[in-house]
């Protein structure tokens, strides 16, 4: 799983079917690349989180059919700036 | 999920069965690196979309036996140049 | 799917079983690196084609057996090598 | 599978259901990233290790319900950090 | 697939169950990272090989239940240290 950090959340007019009713978050990662999850436990901008990609973030954002690719798996409670960049 | 902005259609003649009927858009990430994918929503160029990979990219283009790695999720409201480049 | 170029075929002397029967070709990608896949539609050195990978690449393939992580989807019509550095 | 030593535990309040009660560590590949890994025999920090990615890390941690996406496969008896940077 | 050079074998003491019994590889691909693989047809340090990553590479390792993201596919043959590099 990687390090990333909640940026704001994501507003999309059009999705496919199993995205429609998804919290969606953007998220950046240490290299400052900012990638599209499915929040399935509630983040705000600042947490510290884990992400799970491939396969199991489909059943990490709580159903299979979900067509996710990138799922937050959860909040990290020690973390700070200066480790994160490390 | 990446965010990606659309370019252009894509037209191939020979394919694989199960692309043969779908509409293949080229995007480009935020590097600037092209990609092919399905578009199950309807795109035009310029649209910034969200792109979902791997194995949940087949069940996002409608129907998992279509082969495909890569498909469009939904469509950006609120995307600007600036922050797709930051 | 990502966009490459044939560049040639690939000899293989021991093959894992479900590749022994496979067309393998070396393509290279915009940056230049160089990937084998499994040729089901037939190119030649040269061509632009896209290539799937991951989990769709088996089926792709034409068989889910086939033991590949990237197949030959299609050929690209109307690309060209200005386009394809861009 | 990666090579990477493992840096120290990840502590994590929210998780998602399938991870609650796994231990994670933070562990550094070579080219000093971090990653999240589910550790299933027990791993101390400094140790070199194995990692399994994508779908085959979920039946590495014990249980293909695990949404895991890297999970620790082996401690290596001889490396040495001189070959690790190599 | 990628193309991959054998460096050596690789010892682990602690295993997950599914790779106890396999033969592990170093290989290095062009651009000078390690990986660690299966090796089900038997190389020695200096072949020339593909590589099967994801998911195919549990199947190509000759068992699905065997817990390996990335398997050696084949012996190239007619492989050289430029053409490699290029």
């Amino acid at each position: 799983m990687q390090i990333s950090r909640v940026v704001r959340d994501l507003v999309t007019t059009k999705r496919v079917f199993w995205l429609a009713s998804k919290s969606l978050r953007v998220v950046e990662d240490p290299a400052g690349n900012l990638d599209v999850v499915v929040d399935p436990i509630g983040t705000k901008p600042g947490d510290y989180v884990i992400t799970i990609g491939y396969s199991a973030a489909r059943a990490a954002a709580g159903n299979p059919n979900i067509t996710t690719d990138l799922t937050i798996g959860g909040i990290i409670d020690d973390w700070s700036e200066e480790r994160w960049r490390d």
